[in-house]
């Protein structure tokens, strides 16, 4: 079987940007990836359903998994390690490379629902951002954004991830383990297990429509039982 | 006229709790006051009225202020001086000292609309902490916290505060500079300019039913315009 079979899903725009850097983060990219899944007709449930129906159809050879990108459907199907080739080569997601970066995610303004996408390289594996606006309360869209580890939940682990926004003399951060890509993103976001921000602090946060995320990941865990409040 | 008059509104319950103490703080306190506003049939909005209606009833002074107790409905008035004396007098509020604190918000499944307070002695200055469980979208209740200065505008733009939660491998952290016991923290809750936890990330952070909410105020600003992204 070869490694993965390409999908036939549309390819998503590429927007660099140009930005002042800082001096807190290292490297500092500008890409963002935007599906308004409305003009794809394609909902989160619907994605969720898809992505079940991936795994169980994937139980004849339990090492091939779905696609992982949340933007499209997308039949594709193939093993872990050529995952990132996919979302690279098939949806054109960029890999940004750095202990910390800086993800700026433009057109905040969109309706809901909508995804902002981007691959993160970092000792040695390769995490995945979903940024996503979505109402979970009618006519109230949420921001929600988390991390997942393209490895196995085992890897994930073994890994903490911080999301930072800085602006308007406000901060706020979260740290967490990422989850693996072999678990479904949309329902860490309807778990809300996430970092979550509603319109009004988006907002505050935003610069010109455009929300700058600090992203950082370190291997070893911050949190342990001895530091817990 | 007296420094402050005793306002007529019950008092608050004081539940003093103890539980294991953290190498990463300096005072550890366990102090709940809870007022389901249910109970005394005193809403957001009617606050919000009140505290207005208090501030044109001040015009004939303009250094007398309403009771800033968000808790009741409270007649007294008073200088900004004396504010602290009738929070701990009149609603029993109890006041912590430290660089670093940690405030045990218990009962988190009580209903909505319910606060919890705290003040916070540090610098030279007193703060205070407002919880508060509140239904922005029927059925569904969020929390959300803020510390006002007991003091002017102007001093509170001296001094930035943050509020963390760390608990089962995850991390919240919102740093903000105060706002003023001056404005209305009903106005700062509703327009979401805070730390803001829905339900199912509360429960994350929470252990049987109860918040730890770490507290910590800086004089100096770590919000400078070259460190903003």
């Amino acid at each position: 079987m070869a490694p993965f079979a390409v999908c036939t899903s549309p390819h998503l725009a590429h927007v660099p940007r140009m930005v002042t850097p800082t001096s807190i983060m290292f490297f500092l990219f500008f890409l963002q990836y935007v599906s308004n899944r409305h003009a794809v007709g394609q909902s989160s449930t619907e994605q969720g359903s898809l992505h079940s129906h991936h795994l169980q159809e994937s139980l004849h050879d339990p090492q091939l998994i779905p696609c992982t990108c949340p933007l499209f459907s997308c039949q594709w199907e193939g093993h872990l390690e050529v995952v990132v080739s996919h979302l690279r080569q098939t949806h054109r997601i960029n890999i940004l490379h750095g202990a910390e970066i800086i993800f700026l995610a433009t057109d905040m303004h969109l309706p809901a629902p909508t995804d902002w996408i981007i691959m993160h390289s970092c000792l040695g594996h390769q995490f995945l951002l979903v940024l996503r606006k979505q109402e979970k309360y009618e006519g109230h869209p949420q921001f929600f954004a988390t991390m997942m580890l393209i490895g196995t939940p085992t890897q994930a682990d073994n890994f903490t991830y911080r999301l930072e926004l800085n602006r308007n003399q406000r901060r706020l951060k979260w740290e967490a383990t990422p989850r693996s890509v072999l678990e479904c993103v949309d329902s860490v976001i309807s778990d809300g297990d996430c970092l979550v921000l509603n319109t009004s602090l988006a907002q505050l946060f935003s610069d010109n429509g455009s929300l700058a995320i600090g992203i950082a990941i370190t291997a070893s865990k911050v949190h342990t039982a001895g530091t817990e409040m």
